[in-house]
């Protein structure tokens, strides 16, 4: 397997064409994207696990439950359209119509993505005038994926986006991403979506189940603040325009789109947890010899989500207490007497804890490891066998000032 | 039932003495206190759910499982003692031990509690200098009672204590209280602790049942940051001085002490919520209507750990989206279609969302009502008969500048 940076994110694999547009939802930028594929794709979706979900989500879950191929994703930005009642499933349905409308392809053929403010109608005007401009801009130029990129952005500080060129013996395929963060958008509910495209063949059972697996590893071991969003999506769309032999049997082929899928979430994932509300350190925990991956990830989890662990980060503070409290907190169990916590960075590595006792350690040392910008966190069980590693960030004063800001 | 609000918390039942004194363990400031009975007390106790558990706390769970009356509590503040190995687990037995030999009572009916910086020994010469010293000053005076509820304290802004007198027919008794909160100690882990002295007379099966049923609806309903420390621990020492019939069987006047204790307890729980690390706004949420308690509970602590909603309560922010979302963010089914959300303060009350839609609210009024600094969150659900109430604070600049600084 041979994995290649390419240029052009979305529209890298063949037959994908994109579009930005701003559509006067936003107060300024870009607010309008599209993503759209001539050749039907088959269609692999994972999504937000709160229980209260937006229309657009459970628009694109009955889409995913029918198996049907689609042609294209809409998505706008600036207003989630969710807890918005009937009015807002009816909204998802124009803005699917519509699209599907322009395009010449069916209803159902298109999926939904918003994002933005929650509680507020979309407003269906301007929404269907820009539904008409883009749909007519759509090509496959380096300036159409980046306009795409840059239209699902809410308070972002950065464009997400990514492509790789996967070759493996003769068969050569393409996938590429874009994505938008965990930045509020001013100031309501944060959003993570990430829309990835590929043309390589392949069922949609193995591309659902590639998805599944590359998010439970990616998406879902990162935490920004512990909440969950209304809108969470991630979504690929397979159109197989590259020719390559179909992937309809787990086996070589299959693990190797694995593995390229899971790179490319991976690189989203961490993109999304760098631009993390006012973060200011990438945290990377390694939970190793965990009895099983679920407890691992339960444990990372604890330890990210911890207000007085992000904290400390915050302050450069190697306040293993903390940390090794936070673990206490997840309701696994484990030993402290076996437990082993080192931290590392750029700067050096040092060992905090072991086996039950604090470890005398050099705190000019350990300062140095915490000021870089990313810190991984090393936390050894000597239980099993599971390895998990998860990210998060710090928790800084731009946090609860973003977060606090009133809406406006 | 006649409750009323006396003077000199700890020693205000009958028959209890106490002392805070400053042993040099911390760098100023009061740093260890002691309660002590000279007839026998029955115990009860309640200690933290994080997995981590302290020295102390060990030692106070051995001591509640052998169910044999005790006579006092020593605590030291400054340094938790926890995280320390087996020489911590010496230290304790080592506090027990001098503080029975210098009382002339037997080890094991001495309880002990630590708080303060995790991972550190001891300094058990201060200790030990401060034990001799402590339990020859051991009285029943206003004085008395002021030392001892400082000599817990950590970064607590206020001193947290409390008596109350009960009548019921002919029985007349007392319950004291002395707390201490969510204050970080310069800069570890937060520690919850509650002493509690009556001269009621009951039975230890009958105090520990109504202690735990009072920490349910009350300690185990308030959350600063979501964190559980190493040392959380509620005990209660009942010695049965005031003469009152043996309460040993649930009816009248067991439920007449449930009651007393739980107006203790809750009032000790909301003055910690506002003491929390960096409140300005004390948050209690309503949860009515829930299918069960559990499930309420669940939902409330849902709303009250997001840390979209407590900044957004910091900011002053009517933003109902974060608090449905963040219920949905439980794990807890509950249809968005049925529910009622308004928010309440001395300035007014104002409904945000109904029925699965957003209600159009005056956001002046809802400003104003939001400018307060105590703020109830009301949700009905209309699924079943459980109400639940739960308290918290909001998030704020300086939790991050408390939790920030470097350890020193």
């Amino acid at each position: 397997m041979l994995v290649k940076l390419i240029q052009n994110s979305v529209v890298a694999p063949k037959g994908f064409k994109a579009a930005g547009i701003y559509s006067q939802v936003k107060k300024k930028n870009k607010d309008m994207a599209i993503i759209y594929s001539e050749e039907p794709c088959n269609y692999a979706g994972a999504f937000t696990q709160n229980h209260v979900k937006a229309a657009p989500v459970k628009w694109d879950e009955g889409r995913l439950k029918e198996q049907q191929p689609v042609h294209g994703i809409i998505i706008n930005s600036g207003n989630a359209n969710a807890l918005t009642g009937e009015a807002g499933e009816k909204d998802t349905y124009e803005m699917a119509k519509l699209t599907a409308k322009c395009l010449g392809v069916h209803t159902k053929e298109i999926l939904v993505a918003s994002t933005g403010v929650i509680g507020v109608p979309l407003p269906m005007e301007k929404i269907k005038k820009g539904i008409e401009t883009i749909t007519v801009r759509l090509e496959d130029t380096p300036q159409a994926a980046n306009d795409c990129a840059q239209g699902i952005l809410t308070t972002d500080t950065f464009q997400k986006d990514i492509a790789i060129e996967v070759k493996e013996g003769n068969s050569t395929y393409r996938i590429g991403a874009i994505g938008k963060g965990s930045g509020m958008i001013h100031p309501n509910m944060a959003t993570m979506l990430c829309f990835v495209t590929t043309d390589v063949a392949i069922t949609k059972e193995l591309l659902q189940k590639a998805l599944i697996s590359g998010v439970n590893e990616t998406f879902n071991c990162i935490t920004v603040d512990g909440d969950t969003s209304t809108n969470d999506s991630v979504m690929v769309l397979a159109n197989g325009c590259a020719n390559t032999p179909l992937i309809e049997t787990e086996g070589e082929a299959f693990d190797t789109f694995c593995k390229a899928l899971y790179e490319v979430l991976k690189y989203m994932a961490i993109a999304i947890i760098k631009d993390g509300e006012g973060a200011t350190k990438l945290l990377e925990v390694q939970i190793q010899g965990a009895l099983s991956k679920e407890k691992g990830k339960q444990l990372a989890k604890s330890i990210l989500t911890s207000n007085l662990v992000k904290t400390a980060f915050f302050g450069e503070d190697a306040n293993w207490g903390r940390i090794i409290a936070a673990m206490g907190n997840s309701g696994e169990h484990f030993e402290v007497e076996n437990l082993c916590l080192t931290i590392e960075s750029e700067a050096g590595k040092s060992k905090l804890f072991n086996k039950g006792e604090p470890v005398k350690f050099n705190e000019q040392r350990a300062k140095k490891i915490l000021q870089e910008r990313e810190i991984t966190v090393i936390v050894k069980l000597h239980e099993g066998e599971a390895d998990v590693t998860a990210w998060g960030c710090d928790l800084s004063y731009d946090y609860i000032k973003i977060n606090g800001d009133y809406r406006s």
